[in-house]
């Protein structure tokens, strides 16, 4: 009623995306319209080329345009290690980091036998055949730091330990962290976890 | 380099809207490529509809896909009352109140000599053309209740008070307002313009 349909269904959706509800949503909208040069029509335009062609790397799960991810096809990348993540979004944050130079293994989620997910719907029979068969030398897990995350990392380590060294990322104090502001877990866990200086 | 030009491009644009960072543009997106189907075509496909129509009403500067807006063109709401706000997010809040039965003037911003606005850039002139040809019997302005809210709305109520009733919303405690929770000035006016129960 106050604003055409059209633009009501693109409020509508908008307000589907995480982190935005119906007023950000309206407020995103009006913007759009507003830089409809600058924004809204590139921005429908790059979604139109995304929804083509994004697609999940056959091989570790990651989010690309083609069927090999660019990590898995590149040869340098080749390095023995395998990442596990829970998420394509944990590789982003992974390769922010820019320290690991290894691939990736994207699980989709986490164990978990109240929604009835198991081993092989996070695709770890895969995540095993790869390490037989890529020469894998270390598979480190990069799950979160959550009672599934860590369940999961269990039921892996358990699977691969015999096959493969199994390490897991540190836990301890965050860079730029003040103990006071910590939980207790933490400080306990990088107190168990102590160096020599 | 963590993900493919397109992706990357798509996750720039979004972190441009308001109300998404690059965090959280990141999870909209990959969220959008999980939901492809559900959500991404047609998200994309309604931004190239609304990005192609939609346009401002040449009376009124409310947004819409037509020249004059759906409340310009419904007579019934030709009723001499015209509802003077700052923005279209302002009279789509105003219709969702669903009281107002009468006409819009959105001025697309507030006096501000700082920023050189004046007069002729917010419409005023053809606000007071159109209370002249539109036989328009009350002005309500509906300003924010800012300091260039005020002004604006100060400066348009001495342009037109010789023609036409000005009116203003009515400032108090908002509905559900706790008194403890509201400001002084909030306070202040509700007092001031207190009512015989």
């Amino acid at each position: 009623m106050n604003s055409p349909r059209d633009i009501e269904m693109l409020i509508e959706m908008m307000a589907k995306l995480p982190g935005l509800g119906p007023r950000s949503a309206r407020r995103a909208v009006l913007h759009l319209i507003k830089k409809r040069e600058l924004l809204l029509t590139p921005l429908a335009d790059v979604m139109q080329i995304v929804a083509a062609t994004a697609r999940e790397c056959v091989t570790c799960g990651n989010i690309g345009t083609t069927d090999e991810c660019e990590i898995c096809r590149d040869p340098k990348r080749q390095t023995g290690e395998i990442c596990v993540v829970e998420d394509v979004a944990d590789l982003w944050a992974m390769e922010r980091g820019a320290v690991f130079k290894g691939r990736y293994h994207v699980l989709g989620g986490t164990l978990s036998a109240l929604d009835g997910v198991g081993p092989e719907d996070l695709g770890i029979p895969r995540l095993i055949a790869r390490v037989d068969a890529e020469g894998v030398s270390e598979v480190i897990l990069a799950l979160n730091a959550t009672v599934d995350g860590q369940t999961t990392a269990h039921y892996i380590a358990d699977q691969l330990e015999d096959r493969v060294a199994v390490t897991s990322l540190a836990q301890g104090v965050p860079i730029g962290g003040e103990l006071d502001y910590l939980d207790d877990g933490t400080i306990s866990a990088a107190l168990k976890a102590r160096k020599r200086v």
